[in-house]
């Protein structure tokens, strides 16, 4: 079922994609070199557009051009190792939909997948797209996780999901990018028994060979016993069933409003769940982002390799001014090394 | 519009139902009374029943019987008032689905919307109650909520709201106890611009005569321009506008995944709105709830009186134990103390 990979040879480096060229991408990059958190890793995008990034962000780095991702790891510290996969024209706006970015942060993504399946990276880290720079540029991919099932697992290949994460909350969600209506028509069997699949088959990455899956309802109070809508009986609960007939550690379906609270895990206040799988993107991202979006990070399950993205998008009116914060972007990184470590 | 009420004459006491008596709601009560908290309050309920609350939470307080609500203010510190509206047997037992203790619960809350309208309270706690305890003794309403619209604003009168409230954090939903689909279909323009109004004019209680009200989007990124669903377009927007031509602050639609986190009021994180506009159950009470239930108030607006509980159910499972945790009651006591100063 899952496309062959080549294990990483020895010691893999990291690679991150450039993202779009016209928004924070690049220079929450070049950030995330001042330290220790992407040290030996290299960037898969432009190399002027990364030394534009530097001078934005008033870095000091140098930027090298490498042939092959196992170059990075030679590269002295704070030293921005590129393998150059585009060429940019000088003249590339900053802070606007841009069809030559689009197409570049889509080829960027082509290829990391590419060298991700040849084992030639650790792990990927992926900086934000725009959606309609995508579209200018003739892509028909709304974003990045529909392109990495479709580079990295072919188009009728297995599903992937979207997790989000931070240092206290781990959810992953059954449906994304698409209306509550919708969404609701979305939560069937299939989905929810193929969502706990994956979330069982991937914690093994994050220390979890069998993790303790939470399913959260679909309805308030998780339907009052059929009262306040039918899915968790007609649904989600007979998923549930049928992943614990395969040995999947799920429960369920609990009532949302208190279900992330109970996962959560903190010092003093141990989760009682390792994860817990959201039937729609608000249920799932309120929580993880209450506390602030900049600890959270993507990560994509399913997947033949590790992906981890930061959890915002290409902030176009901080684009250039050198302001952005990468904070996201170096978890997402520390996250990748992470998992990477574990697989 | 809004029903005739009697100003509180000089200092006038508080009133806490005593909620479903085969439940923890006598216990929490009588937890309370060992603290500040609720000096000077009293209770509508059974004397005998929270005579057992008292010996089962080992406390030591004298159960009083008051014959109006003002003599309750002249009672000894850890005395607890009980102005009696129900008797209920002895053999009463605990921890399960009784029909007289529906009755009493419903006729106590009755009870204490007469005394309010009057001005004989400053303002009403009610503790938890349960629903189909209410349907075995053929009373209709599925809860609070309901039953204070009909007993104070009558059931043709103005409409009330829910708040969720704790120290960072205030939100009220346009729709509650209904599934998922159906809260969908009831985010209406009269019923989000009902909502704004509800809490523009409720929000000098908290001391906010001009509150920023921010209003979440139904779907993800707030409909992404149309692209995941058009609620926003159609019905929000529109709503928004028209209360903005009323002089009510408010704004949105905003993302849900991060508008409550930019709400979050704390030490080190000022929040951006004074109060969220939630849409459905869910999107309201995840955020609320996250950091702990023990936290939160539930406050209905649009009432001729204040009126708190708190937020947590019954707990058949915990009644007679004497362990259950009286923290929201607490809350939801001080809170209607402070509420009803400024009113």
């Amino acid at each position: 079922m899952t496309p062959h990979r080549e294990a990483p040879s020895g010691k893999a480096p990291l690679a991150i994609t450039m993202g779009d060229a016209c928004g924070i991408g690049p220079e929450i990059i070049a950030m995330a070199f001042r330290g220790e958190a992407a040290a030996g890793a290299f960037v898969l995008g432009d190399v002027d557009v990364m030394r534009r990034a530097v001078r934005q962000t008033g870095g000091l780095q140098a930027v090298a051009v490498i042939e092959r991702p196992a170059d990075a790891l030679a590269l002295p510290p704070g030293c921005i190792g590129v393998l150059p996969v585009v060429q940019l024209p000088d003249s590339l706006p900053q802070g606007q939909i841009d069809a030559r970015a689009g197409a570049a942060a889509h080829d960027c993504i082509r290829r990391a997948c590419e060298l991700a399946l040849a084992g030639q990276v650790a792990a990927l880290v992926t900086a934000p797209i725009h959606k309609e720079a995508l579209s200018a540029a003739g892509i028909a991919f709304p974003g990045h996780t529909e392109m990495l099932q479709a580079y990295a697992n072919g188009p009728e290949g297995p599903p992937v999901r979207m997790m989000l994460a931070n240092d206290e909350l781990k959810t992953v969600l059954v449906t994304i990018h698409m209306s509550l209506r919708q969404a609701i028509e979305r939560v069937d069997f299939d989905n929810v028994l193929q969502t706990l699949r994956i979330v069982h088959r991937s914690a093994r990455l994050w220390g979890q060979p069998a993790p303790r899956i939470a399913v959260a309802g679909l309805n308030p109070h998780a339907g009052e016993g059929g009262l306040f809508g039918d899915e968790e009986l007609r649904v989600i609960g007979p998923a549930i069933e049928a992943a614990c007939a395969e040995g999947i550690a799920a429960s369920g379906p609990y009532a949302p409003d208190t279900v992330f609270m109970r996962a959560r895990n903190t010092l003093d206040h141990p989760g009682e769940f390792d994860v817990v799988v959201a039937m729609y993107h608000d249920q799932g991202l309120i929580p993880v982002k209450y506390l602030g979006v900049e600890r959270g990070v993507n990560v994509t399950l399913g997947l033949p390799f590790i992906r981890t993205s930061p959890d915002h998008g290409t902030a176009f009116d901080l684009a250039g001014s050198g302001r952005a914060d990468p904070s996201s972007l170096v978890s997402a990184i520390e996250m990748a090394r992470r998992l990477a470590a574990a697989a």
